[in-house]
């Protein structure tokens, strides 16, 4: 077991560096394992006064209107704590000072420790992290269409958070595994995210029994004991309130027993603008981080200091047909104000990739690029559902995680940082080449070439005539090819053969017992 | 013939709206015509003291290398003005003071009469304005695939920049006319824009005769003698640098005769990194920008005070096979950057919604997406190719065009104030609703969901199920649709009869003469 300090050692040695394994990787030129760290200055669409307007709208609605916690425990926390607590209703009112004093607690920046600690990731500052799509009932591809989940493409899916360096998490099942048993889907799936994967996890909220058997694998998995276990936030779960202004029996038990492991919860509302939240982006944004901070100041009370995360998903939806919209311009600035608030109270702040086409095409692409500029523009720390998330949620797609990793990879090397030495300014060159000659051939470009420009794995440069010689590949097929190549390419991380099989050990116990409930 | 303040007046009344005539539009909802105005803080990549080195560099450019200029009769204005002209090379050398003295006396923003001044534009400051796709020599619709291009297509690009309202200007030609004769071509294709659309025109600077007769045309058009035509800019010419470092016969000479008549140019070096320029952007820029001032400097030498503009458009090209790139990391930079140089010089500022994929798939859709965002993020006055554009600008795509409108219209509604009011903030709406209810019934919603949200005329958000029914339509199969729907919704612009004869005389009389010679 590597102690605190050889760990901080070894992700210092290995600061945003993880070595290809020889030969594995020559198949695709992508950028490096690296945490992105924002460079503009966030996009602040609120004036300060205007900001402070939305955080005194949240005050009020803890205060006068008061959110249901369906949770006995809960409640009983909250009236412990010091909240007005309703008897005959779920209903609990909270002051400002009450929960602000208790927000104030809550760390501004949280690191996260996976089994490899080479993928540890810092949620909060200007840092970016992106995750994979998350919790789609269908998956789809190109050769055999749209179909329910199943473990095969889950794996699969595993398998491409696993190559593609731009993919920082998973947050929950990429697609949704439906041929396992609810009873003991959580076991199987999280055998395979700890096995196919060295990247952090994500646990579901959904009954105690999920919940305690995946912290327990994390921890198989990390190779430590249960007081190890809680020194550090290792995984993490992501809870959303059942707006209007009410969180679920599961969600906050789950939330509980994490905060309570020193793990971390991020706390999303689901505030749809017109359907569970006002027509109005304001509005929307008052309720939900109403909704937020009072699971929040909850988690405070239960653990002082517990890792948490202000998450965002406030979008609208189409007012003719009731469908949500994702990727549109209220989308888009309802993320960038989230981020100011996420940094008006102190507090990591999660963000998605979100869109709502059927197909991966230039709908899908620009609701996507379009929710991505977003996080870019705002600095969303944790960015879900990344790459591979269609149709509002409702299917993973396989050239659509192609195609969103070329966008984040496009992105993050955007952020880099911008040289004008001398050097850069190229004033001999300039004054070498003249008026008559051409760049490619000077020293200064031949010196500089390989790594002058950042190099896409998916687009096509090619002319007309060579694209169309070559098959007139759309980007969609191209993107259909690759993920199957990456498949073949794909190679297990590191796993200790003792930890495999304590896990192993792990499953088939709790298979044995039964699994968890599933009258939830 | 409408005076100077009546036509004021009458941009006044209309200020940003032109009632659309009845039924003309029905078929499709799409934003009034107003100009936007971009609203966030300009991402600004460069720290005044970066900035300030690239603005050095490109001083010494012009002083120590020197640009060439291959027209004698610049050459000899920028002598008499003081220069250091070569005799035996057509190199000029220009002191930073002699260029910053002449860039001072140049407009920080230009507005533009066209023939119907309802379609005023401003440029400079926070405007922005959005041309069509210009100048590529092929087109294509998913009908009848990739053609040469063609007077018929030109025709239907101009009733599409007509017809969409977040176009705002015309730039060159949609598509390139190939079956009018050279020599005539200019006088076909102006009067086709003039009649066809009442939006801004440009007049391509090639050749003392062109540029002359597209002025006349232009005059007749907007119904003014001679004299009156130069008390307003009405038009534009852009003239690209052939780089490195030299400016070319016809284009010095069209833009010199714009600048007489106090026309706006628009000089754009092409400056490709790696190739035309360093490989290095702050060299690129440093190269745009020597390129670009040196010719602002002979205009103003021309006539102080003509109305010009800083033009952008560097990017890289691909290493591999030296084929340009465009909407890439590199590309939003140099374009991010631009804007601060344009604004650190004072001047109105055009760059491009460019990308250089093949298909109207996902690849052409992010670069699109990051061009225009770059010119958003930035605050490009003059967006060039802001519809339609691709393949590096080899070809017009008929469906982009819709595409890209779509995206153009997401922008401009984003720029769009937020408000933060009260009533906006709901909170008796979320009193109502409750934990219980739903936001779609309130009263609170059901008085604003028309107006509430964006609504694309391109998107589809219906559910899979729906969109399956309905013949899974792909978002290249329905921009195809829209815009054949489209061109059969068109209707001309009115024109004065007296105007439009008079213009067929011009172009009667001007094919009688010859039209221009060709071997320029």
């Amino acid at each position: 077991m590597p102690s605190q300090e050889q760990l901080t050692s070894s992700r210092r040695k290995s600061r945003g560096h993880i070595r290809q394994r020889k030969g594995q990787q020559s198949w695709i030129k992508q950028l490096e394992w690296k945490q992105p760290v924002y460079s503009d200055a966030p996009i602040e669409p609120l004036s300060e006064d205007e900001l402070q307007t939305i955080h005194e709208a949240a005050m009020r609605i803890m205060e006068e209107i008061g959110i249901d916690f369906l949770n006995s425990e809960a409640r009983e926390i909250l009236k412990h704590g010091g909240c007005d607590v309703s008897t005959d209703s779920p209903t609990v009112r909270m002051d400002r000072a009450f929960v602000m004093e208790l927000i104030e607690k809550a760390p501004s920046a949280v690191t996260l420790y996976p089994r490899n600690p080479q993928r540890s990731l810092k949620f909060g500052e200007s840092y970016g992290a992106f995750g994979m799509v998350s919790s789609p009932p269908n998956v789809s591809d190109l050769d055999n269409g749209r179909r329910t989940g199943n473990r095969e493409d889950y794996r699969n899916l595993l398998k491409l958070a696993q190559i593609f360096n731009c993919i920082h998490f998973t947050a929950g099942y990429p697609v949704e595994p439906v041929d396992i048993h609810p009873s003991i889907r959580h076991l199987d799936a999280m055998l395979d995210k700890l096995v196919l994967t060295d990247k952090a996890v994500h646990a579901y909220s959904l009954g105690t029994e999920r919940i305690e058997d995946v912290m327990s694998m994390v921890r198989i998995a990390a190779g430590v004991n249960e007081e190890e276990f809680v020194q550090q936030p290792r995984m993490f779960t992501n809870i959303n309130s059942s707006s209007p202004l009410k969180h679920d029996w599961p969600m906050l038990d789950g939330a509980m027993r994490m905060s309570r492991n020193n793990q971390l919860v991020v706390v999303t509302p689901f505030t749809l603008s017109g359907a569970m939240a006002p027509v109005t982006l304001a509005g929307a944004l008052a309720q939900q981080t109403a909704e937020c901070l009072a699971a929040l100041a909850l988690l405070q009370l239960v653990r002082p200091g517990a890792p948490v995360a202000y998450g965002s998903f406030t979008s609208n939806v189409d007012m003719r047909t009731g469908a949500p919209a994702f990727g549109t311009p209220e989308y888009v600035r309802a993320t960038q104000i989230s981020g100011q608030l996420a940094r008006y109270y102190g507090l990591p702040w999660r963000a998605s990739n979100a869109n709502a086409a059927n197909y991966p095409d230039p709908q899908a692409t620009w609701e996507s690029a379009a929710s991505l500029w977003a996080c870019s523009s705002a600095q969303a720390n944790m960015v879900f559902h990344a790459a591979g998330w269609m149709e509002g949620g409702l299917c993973a797609s396989f050239e659509k995680v192609v195609i969103d990793c070329e966008m984040l990879q496009q992105m993050i090397y955007y952020h880099r940082p911008i040289n004008v030495t001398d050097d850069d300014l190229a004033i001999e060159a300039i004054k070498d080449v003249g008026s008559t000659g051409h760049f490619l051939g000077s020293e200064h470009t031949q010196s500089r070439y390989q790594t002058a420009f950042y190099e896409p794995f998916l687009s096509d440069w090619s002319n007309f005539e060579n694209w169309t010689e070559q098959g007139a590949k759309t980007t969609i097929q191209r993107a259909n090819q690759l993920y199957k190549q990456a498949l073949r390419h794909y190679e297990p991380p590191n796993m200790e053969k003792g930890i495999k099989e304590e896990l192993h050990e792990f499953v088939k116990r709790r298979k044995l017992e039964g699994g968890a409930p599933t009258d939830f």
